[in-house]
């Protein structure tokens, strides 16, 4: 495509960390971002051209997004599928990934049986539309189980373990109450359950998929590909660290690229994919969960693959050829989340140790406001070519104990 | 220094691909960056928090920028030293690198003076205020000679070779003309003469100071570092592509980077530095022309080193200690210059040439109108651990050569 000042405007539904690296990618590629989001001054707010000030699903904003670009993603899994197409219909602005997709991996349950019937491996799962459903499933799938919402759950929330039977109950109202605000008037529908893995080691696995525009109609050479393996540890439930490569036998870790492969072909539409997955021990791969954009799994990709996830999400989308996913070296990169008391004003201390680390990267998300557990930033740490990822591992968690919000 | 969002402002004198390259190294260190440019949606807008729009040298446009900073830096020469200094003083915001050093730089009979005081090997030359001087100069230095303007030249602008006696005249005025806007009354001051340096190769490398703020005061502990040596290809005076490592021997490498040294030893204050040189016949090292800003010449930093040019500029101005300047593979660069008559609206074609070669970069400067030579953007073509520089530089400018603003 012949390439313009101001050049192709990708429209983001959302504006936060992951917005903001979107954005920081895309500029150099010429592709000028808008992001909408509710919160004025968002983080991706002083790296894109602009920002849309509204709700995720708020109709008149993402008719405005979707005006003023040429093409449309969503960085948040609280897009609505319904709007995007409608508004993509009316407007003529293209969005990527396909809608549907978001559809299909918004409603885990959907996504789990979508993924089951193209013979993914998955864990069990069972639909459960009441406590006594829950009980039958747990059962029958075994003690420990975990419970999940099947909307809206991300960094843990909406998921609860159940340890034994004396836990259904309350666990099944907990779900219902959070999904219905209170009320446990409606039951059916909110949730399911499945068997508790007993996992060796935490994957994960960008995929991606593009198809190129030639710029003389709708002609398109369709593309996949894969970054490389990545383990993940989490602690309660969120993300912490990342290591690449993952410190799994080069089998399983063919083995994930297989299955991230096999999951591609389930989902339609450009874009980037993260594909998390868990190793049993036996060195077999069950697909956890899957985010129809950037992921907290791929940042390290920024100063590790020749082409990082973001870049090649806007590739991807835009309608460019994707990039080269090959890893430039170890890479390691760490979480800087929320600690203390309360919301408030955010200050990092410590970030010194960052800056004096050799090949230690901060990434700030610009977020105001701080609270336990946030995603604030991460630290990315890159090694020479024959380092060990448990040191870096380790190095990097150490710069990132150095950090702190008192 | 403890990280607040909005965090430390830096302002920026300039919003060209400079400033557009800061911000983008700025935002992920949470540093924001305003520019100040007489062009409006100037390059570095779409991605900087903001842009004061007025002249480099213009009094109330430079104020505004110093009080809604931190920090002050200028990514052009065309910046008035005595102004900011004034207004840093009045402001209270600091200004790196120091405006004595632009005031050094910005008169290159000063600045190799200086330099030359100082040790620093450079080309024999001579302030020549008349032609009847320039006459004398020429036959004592020999010919071809270099007569330069001493003021406001770059990118070959304000340099007009003689080749013979008979050319001394017509040279002489053309460069008072140029100085004094069609005028010959005052030619004292304009001018200076180079001996033609016979070079068999032209080298740069970005140097950089900084000095850790330790948020106590003003406890500082001074830093200097070098980037690798890179070989500059120019023609017709402008840069075209880079090579790092370049090709030139190990003993001349470590020479350049001894002078660059050296040269830095001259600098007042943080920043980076294009220090650009001359590798002789007989593998001597004479210093050309410095930059006191980040440089075309070490642009391929962005893939090539652990820390760019732009990061390193951004951390030693804000007080952050330096990042690593190692290498880490082979990298070549082509710059994507303006072809064709005339200045018209910008549409670049042949981009998928770049992004279907694996491991090309474009960095894209978004600038609206093209004219011959104007530099409009950049494309760095990262190799493997064993790649040929000469290999590179080859395959970068055949995907360059594949661009065209037709």
């Amino acid at each position: 495509m012949p390439l313009t000042t101001p050049g192709p405007t990708l429209g983001v539904v959302g504006g936060g960390q992951l917005g903001r690296m979107l954005a920081e990618a895309a500029a150099p590629l010429g592709v000028e971002v808008v992001v909408s989001d509710p919160t004025p001054d968002a983080p991706a707010s002083p790296v894109a051209r602009d920002q849309v000030v509204g709700d995720f699903d708020d109709e008149e904003t993402v008719r405005e997004l979707a005006e003023r670009s040429d093409y449309l993603t969503f960085e948040i899994e609280l897009a609505d599928p319904d709007l995007l197409e409608r508004v993509s219909e009316e407007t003529g602005t293209p969005v990527h990934p396909d809608p549907d997709t978001l559809r299909t991996i918004e409603d885990k349950l959907v996504q789990k049986r979508r993924l089951a019937d193209a013979g993914v491996p998955v864990p069990a799962f069972r639909a459960v539309d009441s406590a006594d459903e829950l009980r039958a499933a747990c059962e029958e799938l075994g003690y420990p189980a975990m419970l999940k919402a099947r909307m809206g759950g991300y960094d843990g929330r909406g998921n609860v373990p159940i340890e034994s039977p004396d836990d259904v109950e309350a666990a099944f109202a907990e779900i219902v109450d959070a999904a219905q605000g209170g009320s446990q008037d409606d039951p059916a529908g909110v949730a399911m359950v499945e068997e508790m893995v007993d996992f060796e080691r935490e994957l994960a696995v960008m995929g991606c998929q593009g198809a190129v525009e030639h710029g003389d109609g709708d002609e398109r050479s369709p593309e996949r590909d894969t970054f490389p393996v990545t383990e993940t540890v989490h602690r309660e439930e969120i993300l912490r660290e990342t290591v690449s490569p993952a410190r799994a036998d080069d089998a399983v870790r063919e083995r994930a690229r297989d299955v991230a492969r096999d999951v591609l072909d389930v989902m339609q539409g450009r874009g980037v994919y993260g594909i998390e997955l868990f190793e049993t021990a036996d060195g077999e791969i069950l697909l956890n969960e899957i985010a129809p954009r950037p992921h907290n799994s791929g940042h390290w990709t920024i100063e590790g693959c020749h082409t990082s996830q973001f870049e090649q999400h806007v590739r991807a989308v835009t309608g460019r050829p994707l990039g080269d996913t090959g890893r430039r070296a170890p890479t390691v990169s760490a979480n800087v989340l929320g600690g203390g008391d309360g919301r408030r004003q955010a200050t990092l201390h410590g970030e010194e140790s960052i800056f004096e680390t050799p090949r230690a990267h901060l990434h700030w998300y610009g977020k105001r406001e701080v609270y336990r557990l946030r995603k604030m930033g991460h630290v990315t740490l890159v090694g020479e070519d024959d380092a060990d990822p448990s040191d870096l591992l380790s190095a990097v968690g150490s710069v990132r104990d150095d950090l702190s919000f008192e």
